[in-house]
């Protein structure tokens, strides 16, 4: 039986487990990529882990979020990320270069490599035939250390594309429809991989649109074919000898089949506050724009800038409509300006930001209140603008320039001719010096730690008798977001365990840390949904720092628990839920964790002599370890 | 007798007063501008006034501080300064156009004229011959409002220039000398108008880099003859109606004489914290440079940039040095990309970041944890860049470039051979049509007010007799900091008196705003030196607007004492200092302010029946002005 694109690269990568749904399987990685954000953390763990080198192919350490540097707390993450890249033979890209999965695209990606990248965009890469994936920062850590990437097997979907992208649609508006078609949970436990004649006609940065808001569908990753386009795009790069043809054999088969019809696309938007809110452009015509945003790692391309360039060119902007551009690479930008588009850009008004990822993060850039504002983004859920009450729409760089010359939404059948399909000139400038790359001899890199990086504290094993208190009782539905609030200030924290801390529960209960503070250790009793939202790894960090041995729960949220586990708190479901009502902040409990077994009951006693039972849905290498402190040492001890 | 340049322009804008130094005098404005950061306020003060259109020749709104928009508050300041601008006649500078003083000399300065600006380097226009001085909120929009401008009349020094710059020597260098020489507070009362041979050979682009850093002399202005080179200049920028010849008198004296010899000058640099450390760049051979910076009112120019970009160019910035780049505007940088200056900036590894304010006022930009960032801005206080630990050096663009590419300071004498002084090309793009000029018709205007943009409220008159109690006591030595702390938090709450009310004396006592909001106003009692620090109008209106009808004090700041004046405190004086200890937070006092005279002592009475005498230094005006309930009344009233 023949293997799709997904299970050849798979096979190819396999250390444990079997190619069957749904089942564990074990990936080796060839490659890595972090962002500042995430990696600074995936640094200090991986430093924790006491190995001398990086056993990856490539590991690459982006600077492209925290670019503003609004105190020191930023360029000190910065410094660090470069001296220890230098240490263990990491790839660093300083920041201003460019955005991670851009940078990665055109420099570093690999047809049939694994990598994988703590930022859920990593998929970018699969727009090349990478199978590339977001992962946690400890996950990035290990893969780093040389242990294999655990998944389950995903079910592998077929996006056939036939027909061929006419009038204005673009890329952006075929990741739009599937989003529309599928909803945002569409992609839990898949792989999309893209076939059919329609792939022919998408150059590798159209893939690669595709591929980065595929993350959007939820899903493990998207992947195009490695072909005749992207050993066009590798040449233009300068890389022919990256390329290697990698197609599905012809008599592949799949879990599903999804047809797109290019040819009868037109230019979409997703609405607010969700990408999957999806509906014609024209159908919102009327509706007024105040700002637009073009760049981020979806949509900054030279051919996504210089199609947006050859609109505004001899237009200007209307009275109160703002426009940021934020360029992919610098490599991007030094195109545009090759070819004389930097003034044409200023000339319509726009603003030329860095080479960040800018606003899509919001970092700057936020609109006006109640604003709207068209962006090519992947992402528009309320407040990420960092405008509470703005409106933001998802769109392709030709929309969202049209609507900002137009001040509003307007039927793409008024636009005119639409432009040509943008094509790399003969030369392209490099700009692969920028990348500071290991030295052979690392004996004279100091690594350097600002006053607010903080190696990664050794946890303790858990004791063969946990006895502790219920330092809080929170209700149901508890968020990351309540355990660790975000925002500017306290994600400057992110390298400093101690100090993040400070923050734990503070929305919820301002006493909680003293209360932690003046005990030996603590117990967290939730309801139902417990550690829902964003996947930070603070979370669990956060409270284990404090003292936090286990959470008790009616339920729990999925990535959640994973970090828990890696971080040795102890996961446990109450199995009489009314059990909650019988326990308050302060009762005291003692547990035997000898008596703990995979995915079995035990019994907790109170103060009061009360038998509470809880239970877990821990594998035997999850409940180990736990037991052994945390993934860290679970690893270090093996 | 002969008249000096300054003379000639006070004298042909003068309404009131003589031209004897120190007696006050008012002056007709002919031109105003203001930022972002300080115009809200003064639009709402103006708008505050009743007033259909500003009176001046010229008002020009310019954005170029708060760019970032972290948060909907910026922006939706500059949509309230864009839309207030257009109904009473302003021009309109958006966002990313550049910087306020490089875009005004660039576009509307004129030799001869007088200007106010919301901003302390309003003196750059300066050099091409604008009168043009720094000016609190509250000026510019009486200013606008038609109203001369009083100050007390300068002693005008003339600064006499020989020689030639030589060598690696720059416009900058002059003004660092000058710092070195006559220190910080060495131009307090004084206009410094240059003049001597030397004037010949300098650029108005040269010329204004040293009126802007004037401003750091702590000068009312300096000044410069408008000549062939000012012609030039207004030519190239397609400006030639605006040229008139401006120079003073054969005759003309001034009340002391500077010279400096250009010839002998070398590159120098301001040491951490303050513009008057000058050294020479050579005797700091050997210290590690981490970070420089290029750009801000004082840096940005074409030549300024190019001169950059020429030293940079095929060279590439060592690891772990970070260097940004401002351009001062749109006009400069399409100008650097018109002559292919874009991908050499880039290639040194050089960030490009927008047209604006930027690093110069701690937007970002910060240095690492004890960095040594070398800057071409205009002041290096401590914590100014972020980083309260960094050692900020100020510099010549020549000298901020090649240290950066050293990566430590080097001698001069071994960077070979100094740039060609660049002149401009042949033909200059004009940026003239991205300012939005004010419609001919205003009615269909709507002025829009974001949630934080909140109406100037109006202050009652000071009752015949002051009923209160001294809310807070405090020691010597408050700042206005320690009134109304800094940081963009609580900066982005400068157009909303109400809300930056919340936070007046949060750092000193945390209760003193519920004490004031329960009481129907207050008195604060102070010690030595009392509002000392930046001249921020807020320390005096958040006071006001929390019910402050008098400070009682041992002694006061200049500035601070103004701002009360203007808002409607009394600024009182304790006739004898033992009296601040018979005073506790809670006293009770009365007072008669009919009692009050200009200059003269009155009695306070505590609710013990201690008699407290309290003294003014008030004009007859000024105290007319309080007992109005502050400027604004008082003119509103006349």
């Amino acid at each position: 039986m023949g293997l799709n694109i997904t299970e050849k690269i798979i096979s190819s990568h396999l250390i444990t487990g079997k190619m069957e749904p749904g089942s564990e399987i074990g990936l080796k990685i060839d490659q890595t990529l972090t962002q500042d954000a995430t990696g600074t953390m995936a640094y200090l763990q991986f430093e924790a882990m006491g190995i001398a080198k990086v056993q990856t192919e490539l590991s690459v350490s982006y600077v492209d979020h925290n670019t503003l540097q609004m105190g020191f707390r930023n360029p000190d993450d910065h410094q660090y990320l470069r001296t220890v890249a230098a240490k263990y033979g990491v790839v660093f890209s300083p920041a201003g270069t460019g955005i991670c999965h851009q940078l990665h695209l055109e420099n570093f990606a690999k047809p049939g490599a694994t990598l994988i990248g703590s930022d859920s965009h990593t998929p970018t890469a699969g727009g090349l035939g990478s199978l590339a994936m977001g992962a946690g920062g400890l996950s990035v850590a290990l893969a780093m250390a040389g242990q294999p990437y655990s998944i389950p097997m995903p079910k592998v979907v077929k996006v056939e594309l036939t027909g061929k992208l006419t009038g204005w649609a673009t890329a952006k508006d075929i990741i739009l429809h599937l989003l529309g078609l599928l909803t945002v949970k569409g992609g839990v436990g898949k792989v999309f991989e893209f076939g059919g004649k329609g792939v022919e006609t998408l150059t590798v940065p159209e893939r690669a649109v595709i591929t980065n808001m595929g993350a959007e569908l939820g899903a493990t990753t998207s992947l195009f074919p490695s072909d005749k386009q992207t050993e066009k795009f590798l040449k233009a790069m300068g890389r022919e000898e990256d390329f290697s043809e990698l197609i599905a054999d012809a008599d592949a088969t799949y879990s599903d089949t999804v047809v797109i019809n290019l040819s009868e696309l037109e230019p979409l938007v997703a609405q607010p506050h969700m990408p999957d809110r999806v509906v014609s452009v024209k159908s919102l015509a009327g509706l007024k724009v105040s700002q637009s945003a073009i760049g981020s790692c979806t949509n900054s391309s030279y051919s996504d800038l210089k199609t947006t360039v050859l609109i505004l060119k001899d237009n200007q902007l209307p009275q109160g409509v703002d426009l940021m551009i934020s360029p992919g690479s610098k490599q991007v930008l030094k195109m545009l300006a090759s070819e004389g588009l930097i003034g044409p850009l200023l000339d319509s008004g726009a603003r030329l930001l860095e080479c960040t990822c800018g606003p899509c993060i919001g970092m700057g850039g936020s609109p006006v209140s109640a604003g709207v504002s068209v962006r090519t983004f992947n992402r528009n859920f309320e407040g990420r603008s960092g405008t509470q009450d703005a409106k933001v729409y998802l769109a392709s760089p030709q929309t969202a320039a049209k609507l900002a010359l137009a001040g509003e939404f307007t039927d793409p059948a008024t636009w005119g001719t639409p432009p040509e399909k943008i094509e790399f000139p003969a030369e392209i400038p490099s700009i692969r010096h920028l990348f500071i790359f290991p030295p052979e001899n690392d004996e004279k890199v100091e690594i350097v730690r600002g006053p607010n990086i903080i190696p990664l504290e050794s946890f303790s094993a858990l004791p063969e008798i946990i006895t502790s208190e219920v330092r809080l009782k929170v209700g149901d539905d508890i968020t990351t977001d309540h355990i660790l609030p975000a925002g500017a200030q306290i994600t400057a924290l992110r390298s400093n365990i101690p100090a993040i801390s400070e923050y734990i529960f503070s929305r919820v209960d301002e006493n909680f840390v003293s209360r932690m503070k003046n005990s030996d250790n603590g117990i967290i009793l939730g309801g139902e949904n417990y550690g829902q939202g964003s996947s930070r790894e603070h979370a669990a960090l956060g409270p284990r720092h404090l003292g936090v041995v286990a959470v008790i729960v009616k339920s729990l949220a999925r990535i959640h628990r994973a970090n828990l586990i890696n971080f040795g708190i102890l996961p446990l479901v109450l199995s009489n839920k009314s059990d909650y009502d019988k326990l308050s902040e302060g009762s005291g409990l003692s547990l035997e964790t000898t008596s703990l077994t995979p995915g079995g009951v035990a019994e907790m006693t109170t103060t009061d002599g009360l038998k509470i039972k809880v239970e877990n849905d821990l594998s035997e290498k999850e409940l180990a370890i736990i037991l052994a402190g945390g993934l860290l040492n679970y690893v270090g001890r093996k």
